[in-house]
């Protein structure tokens, strides 16, 4: 077997990894390595890979067999280019140690400087630089280092004494210490760092070094890191790898500097050199914030030639990199030193623009143009976000799920009522409920962002805000809102009516008072994108749309049609919901009666009970005949705006409980507009009450029960696109019914549906053909998966509905699942909340599986998907993956799907 | 094309059929033809097909084109193997009419008699015979029968005239009136006739025959017999046959009779000619019931030899069918004549010796002795059932689900203190509940019966209910239950406090008044058959079990080990539920003061945090160990009965909110005997509510987010093992994980449970092999069915928990379900209930597909089935065929069980 490698050594000429090492030698490492490579000026060192570290803890924390003697090996090969020696003699080798992993991790050990200095290498340091102030300062820092981060000597206490010596000189800056005052800080710390350790600091360099890395390994699993992986999702990692280099020294005097830049600037995108610098410091002092740094255009004037030098290796970087670089030098007496190079952070904002200049400049071609986009980014450019340097100082109070992005600050308000008066009085406003419902919807629209305590990714409060676009946290259940006392309370916080509040609808997050914010703004750029993202794409995209303004939002931002309009949230609107709840009111009672007459052979008792069918069928006719004009109108408006481009209409599907009034006073309102006793509608709401309503009297189930209902939603439908059609518009209606378990289901209703339409075209003189439809199923119940080969025989179309294909094909209701899925995921059952990221190997299969049967029987049957899932990324690349037609998701998420869905067919090629 | 014969014709030496055509000649004339075939003496006729019946639908009523020649050809034919003549001449040929599809259905058209007299050959009949009486009987029955079922007068009509002219003579019997009075009766027959038809009653006797036949294919969909088709759940048939026949007559005087038999005791199942006749009289007056019938030994004395001849009939007509055969037999002037022959109704208890009987008479072999008895029909054997003629004539006061079989009278009580009170002072009571909960236990125990107006299959009442093989209607939603009234309501009846209520658990019926009760008899026959069954059987069958009393029973009656023991109901009884309420109501706030330690990384808020946790922790410490030796003592009982049979044990599956009081009453209860306020106690109740509890925190999920309290259940398990081990019992415990939708859930629960299990191992000296155990789980989340492959990794066995993967995989809440499925089954949604009958087209496609999966992973791994569906014999079947290892189901349904798996290989060789 051939021994692994340890150590890959870079310096000039002789460099063993390169960029492509990265899973070995961390980010940090393969860029060093690749940067001396193509010739930069780097300071020479050497990487342990994270094979190494992955050993040391396999072993129980003890290096792998060979790994000293080649770092043995390597110090000698340093010593050699540097013409230095490590630990001793005149001219010494000072190290720096770095951790670094593949992804940049700020939970780790950092850095420790100028490891190898003693008594006697300061000694030569001095004389060789003649620079008494450097030697001691890069002593005491070497001591504190090494003291805190490898040996946890408590941080403070170096600090305290740092602040004892300054009171005592009387100066404010280290860099006004004199020589003296250093030397007496060094024996202080060395005093420290024993009364910490009960040992003496180690004067070996080699004992400095081997317990640097030590510390790197060590750091790896410390709680903060593991907390920061956790948070940020890293997963799958073996270990960090650690960064050995030699030092070189800012602050060597007035010719000696330090910077940070990037090669275009990362917050516009713009394409000019952007950074600062610091003259005569370390690369701390620019992080410590003590001086303030100079933009970089500053440097060419104090010296010209590094300054030439390091524009032409950031350009060479970028074009080495194809991306923009964010570099770190140093200047150490005139000459300059790239420390480090890594793909720049930007805002969304800025990452639009650098794909599109640089694509135009052909540094990078079409498709990494369109993969350099991160769509979640884009909730950036479509919502008001915080300013994250705001929000980093917020106090929070809660948190939620994530309902509808973007962020909002506002005063806080509990009702609809005081939400509305008070927009009207030019307040910004925040409406927290414990949850909504159809009469809150005004107060909805008048607040700044919504938040509720109960409900899930799918709750009224959510559905109704994403379509506005407008920023809401749903379920936030450690906040308690008390509406009696107007205020709501979250770790140790309470906030009246009138307070600041502010919402992150992108993350969850709820903060008490105003947070700064940054407004959307969207540039020819993003344009551009979309449409170098549309000639990769091979899924469709649609929106979930309930009316004729979102339908037109969503045609704006790219929708190609309309995948789910959810009829139910048209009964909520202002008086329908009076007719609707009339209709609730008698349609049992007819269905019941009507089952009677049908059963009984008896003429005198059918008489009788079709006598007592009279009254209430006449209310429920009366009911279904008001609701009629008001749905055709509502489906005439989203068919003008689509122009001819398919809308997936699903009939009605909630549970009719959820439409009638839960509380007392609503009740009493009921009673009231129906002229009957309030103890009448308590009976109702009582006998409609669900065990699990989730698995309860919903869906199709409704139209097979009560097909009047569907019938005249059917009648709506095909009435609207006969008034359209009308008007030379061309319409494409797709019917879809919900929650078919069994092809029986979608039989009967489809042959119902089948018997409107065609009294529909009849009664228009309307040839069948000339108004193409479809009638297919919203396909989520796990009964469903498994017989779609049955089902197809019945369907044009599958619409995958993932949010009830997860609830039951995993047995969660989206309502409570908060109780454990937090768990589940802390405890990595599942890797991500399956609500907001499609559960492929579960969920997924369902889908997979359905797919497969619903193509053996009808080849070319139509497949998308309408759940949440359809505007996330990963979920949206399981879809083209498993070949989808289209994917559709609220208005503000297609720009995401669209890019989703272009990445998804570049990586899947 | 060879044309289609629709006319089959039966006479000595030229007989068309056979005992082979039942399709197409309904049983009574594939019965007829075989009957003639053998040699017995049936009158000639023929059979017109169920194929012309159904084309006479699909016509729109109208005849097949070529039916009515053939019938003619078929008349000619009769004519001349009787020598008579059809409607004329001076031996006139009368002929018999009856219906007859594949199954006997009484809501059809049943006979028309003496077809083919008219004042002409009613003479002629008179001349012949010389009996005036007869003849004149012979053709007001004529006019009747046919006026009545063919033309629909209405039957009253005739009955009042008979009644009249009876009261004017003087007499009592139709047989008393004189040929004068018969000759009245027809003139005011035929004028009735005319009057209820405004036609003269039709003298052409090819007229009566074809709107016979017409009225038997009419009857066939009318509302009375598609009522019983749908009541007896008969589907698929085409149409009814029609049976013409020779008519003969056991009125013509002394030497006349008639006489309906069976070959065997139909009740007991004795090996003795059993029967009863009447001489001179037609079939119908046995029927009727106006002369008393004599035993049939009777008829030897009067007729040795025509009773002879009988012997020989019935003899061979046993042997040839290899059955117990009911006959009907017409002795015409001394000439015996079969009339009729079918497999006889018989008890269960008959059916059971027959089957053995015949068996051991070498007359069928031993599967089709198997085959012979209906499992469903052994509840009668187990159960006290009602007398069925006590039953039919008691008032119905609602319906609910057959949650427990059996039949029960007894006194109206509605809560179980009066229940127990009761029941103490020697009454017969039936607890009638809106649903039960654990507190009733004793007052369940003291009820004949248990009513419940709310819940399902699986409800508690239902599930308690079971295991003690007691009678339980669930769920009677019409029922209403008032407990401050005292009574209880329904289709029109009020019982009150006291009243007799009589409870079908076998139907899901609810009478009013108290029902003779057959009690049941465990025959040695009856274990002769499960041993016969248990030749063929491939399936084990085990129970499902959770007491050391009902794992004794379920042994006796064949339960080869326990399929599923809920632990949580033994957290119910007595004590134990306040231990187990303390547990909940610390559980939460230990988990949450856990994780923010875990969380922290401030050395001062964990210390803080740890000392909050101390007392929780102490008291949720103190709980456990209160619930560990209560739950070993249980296991270990059960473990004894066993003697070393497998005991699949599930983990605690329930949510926790279930265990804690939901009324004031109750909350008062526990909040004064863990000393806090009650408003603690309603906070905890409001905190642990679910909107879906079905899809919410129970199951694995409990044991994942509270490893603890699995931690206690498998101690307890292994210590009881280990402690019945010692005693010398072999013992075989396996431990399932339940509610597992991702193998990661089953992994964790897996490396608890076996951490435990080593400890308690190891603490005993006990060396790991010596006690065998498994881990499995209740595969019940359709998730868990479509990544079996991966969980079977970490699986021993599947039990496929087909209740809730009914619930979850079609998305319907037992709770709820009520509401509609009723009206998916009137609508052939679905064929059966599928809580009660395995949907296999849906439901067991995901069974099919995990037991793939599974196997694909782990050829081996033990399948099995404790749902509800074990003991139901078409879901047995589909276990069989798809290859499970066992069935599990409530001790009650074992011999079911048995005997369904039997009959399941049978069929599937």
């Amino acid at each position: 077997m051939k021994k692994e490698k340890y150590v890959y050594f870079f310096a000039k000429d002789q460099t063993d990894g390169s960029a492509e090492d990265k899973e070995l030698l961390g980010g940090k490492g393969a860029n060093l390595a690749e940067m001396t490579s193509i010739g930069l000026p780097v300071p020479p060192g050497f990487t342990i890979t994270t094979r190494a570290c992955q050993q040391f803890y396999e072993a129980g924390k003890k290096w792998p067999a060979t790994l000293e003697a080649e770092m043995d090996e390597s110090i000698k090969e340093l010593e050699k280019v540097t013409g230095k020696t490590f630990g001793y003699g005149e001219n010494p080798l000072l190290l720096s140690v770095r951790s670094g992993a593949v992804v940049s991790m700020p939970g780790m050990m950092d850095t420790v400087l100028n490891l190898g200095l003693n008594e006697k290498t300061l000694e030569s340091l001095i004389a060789k630089t003649n620079n008494p102030r450097l030697g001691w300062d890069a002593y005491r820092r070497l001591i504190q280092m090494f003291g805190d981060v490898v040996m946890n000597v408590p941080h403070q206490k170096f600090e305290d004494a740092l602040d004892r010596l300054k009171a005592k000189a009387g100066v404010e800056f280290d860099t006004d210490l004199t020589v003296e005052d250093l030397q007496e800080l060094v024996k202080e710390y060395l005093a420290i760092y024993k009364e910490g350790t009960n040992e003496d600091f180690p004067t070996d360099a080699k004992e400095q070094l081997v317990k640097s890395i030590d510390a790197v390994f060590n750091s790896w699993n410390n709680p903060r890191a593991e907390k920061y992986r956790e948070i940020n999702d890293i997963k799958g990692l073996i270990g960090t790898a650690v960064n050995v280099q030699t030092m070189v020294f800012g602050n060597m005097g007035d010719t000696s500097g330090t910077g940070v830049c990037f090669t275009r600037d990362p917050s516009t995108g713009e394409k000019e050199f952007y950074g600062e610098f610091l003259m005569n410091a370390q690369g701390e002092d620019i992080v410590a914030g003590i001086r303030t740094p100079e933009p970089i255009i500053g440097l060419s004037k104090i010296l010209p030639v590094q300054y030439k030098e390091l524009l032409e290796a950031e350009r060479k970087l970028e074009y080495h990199y194809k991306d923009m670089q964010d570099l770190e030098f140093t200047i150490e007496e005139e000459k300059l030193y790239i420390l480090q190079t890594r793909s720049g952070k930007r805002t969304a904002t800025a990452a639009v623009k650098m794909a599109i200049d640089m694509y135009a400049e052909e540094l990078i071609d079409k498709e990494t143009a369109v993969m350099r986009v991160s769509p979640a980014d884009l909730d950036q450019l479509l919502h008001p976000m915080f300013d994250p340097e705001a929000e980093k100082e917020a106090k929070v109070v809660g948190r939620g799920l994530p309902a509808s992005p973007g962020g909002a600050s506002g005063k806080v308000v509990f009702d609809a009522d005081t939400a509305e008066r008070w927009a009207a009085d030019g307040k910004t406003v925040i409406l927290c409920r414990i949850e909504t419902s159809p009469e809150d919807i005004g107060g909805m629209h008048r607040a700044k962002g919504i938040l509720t305590t109960c409900g899930g990714m799918t709750s009224h409060a959510a559905v109704v805000a994403r379509g506005m676009g407008k920023c809401c946290v749903a379920g936030a259940g450690d906040i308690i809102i008390d509406y009696s006392k107007k205020e709501l309370k979250g770790s140790g916080v309470t906030l009246k009516e009138g307070d600041w509040i502010s919402l992150n609808g992108t993350s969850g997050t709820v903060y008490s008072g105003k947070i700064d914010m940054i407004e959307p703004e969207m540039s020819s750029d993003f344009g551009e994108l979309m449409k170098l993202a549309d000639e990769f794409r091979r899924l469709g995209v649609r929106a979930n749309s309930d009316t004729p303004h979102d339908t037109a939002v969503a045609i704006d931002f790219g929708a190609e049609g309309i995948g789910l309009t959810r009829t139910e949230h048209m009964f909520f609107e202002g008086d329908r919901i009076v007719s609707f709840r009339k209709l609730i009111f008698v349609a049992d009672t007819v269905k019941t009666l009507r089952q009677e007459i049908e059963d009984s052979i008896d003429e005198e008792e059918i008489a009788l009970l079709e006598k007592q069918l009279e009254q209430p069928l006449k209310q429920y006719e009366e009911a279904l005949s008001e609701l009629l004009p008001l749905q055709r109108q509502d489906f005439e408006g989203i068919f003008e705006e689509l122009k001819g481009m398919p809308c997936t209409i699903r009939l009605l599907d909630p549970p009719l409980h959820e439409f009638l009034p839960q509380d007392e006073r609503g009740q009493k309102e009921m009673a009231d507009v129906m002229g009957v006793e309030v103890s009448l509608i308590k009976e109702k709401v009582s006998l409609l009450h669900e065990m699990n309503p989730m698995l309860g009297h919903r869906g199709c189930r409704l139209g097979l029960t009560y097909p009047e209902i569907s019938a005249m939603q059917v009648r709506a439908i095909m009435e609207a696109a006969v008034n359209v059609k009308k008007k030379g518009i061309e319409v494409s209606p797709e019917i879809m019914i919900p929650l078919v378990g069994h092809v029986e289901e979608l039989r009967i209703a489809r042959a119902q549906a089948e018997e409107v339409i065609e009294e529909v075209f009849k009664d228009n003189n309307i040839e069948k053909g000339s108004i193409p439809y479809q009638i297919g199923t919203l396909l989520e119940v796990p009964r469903a998966a498994v017989t779609a080969d049955l089902i197809a025989n019945e369907a044009d179309f599958f619409s995958f509905g993932t949010n009830d294909l997860t609830q039951m094909g995993c047995g969660f209701s989206r309502d409570d699942a908060g109780k454990f899925l937090e768990d589940y995921v802390r405890m990595d059952i599942y890797e991500k909340d399956p609500f907001q990221v499609l559960d492929q190997d579960g969920v997924g299969r369902l889908v997979e599986i359905a797919c497969e049967l619903g193509r053996k029987t009808k080849k070319d049957i139509a497949l998308g998907i309408c759940g949440e899932h359809g505007g996330e990324p990963s979920s949206v690349e399981f879809c083209h993956k498993v070949g989808l037609d289209y994917v559709s998701c609220s208005p503000f998420r297609i720009p995401i799907a669209r890019l989703a869905a272009a990445q998804a067919a570049i990586k899947n090629k």
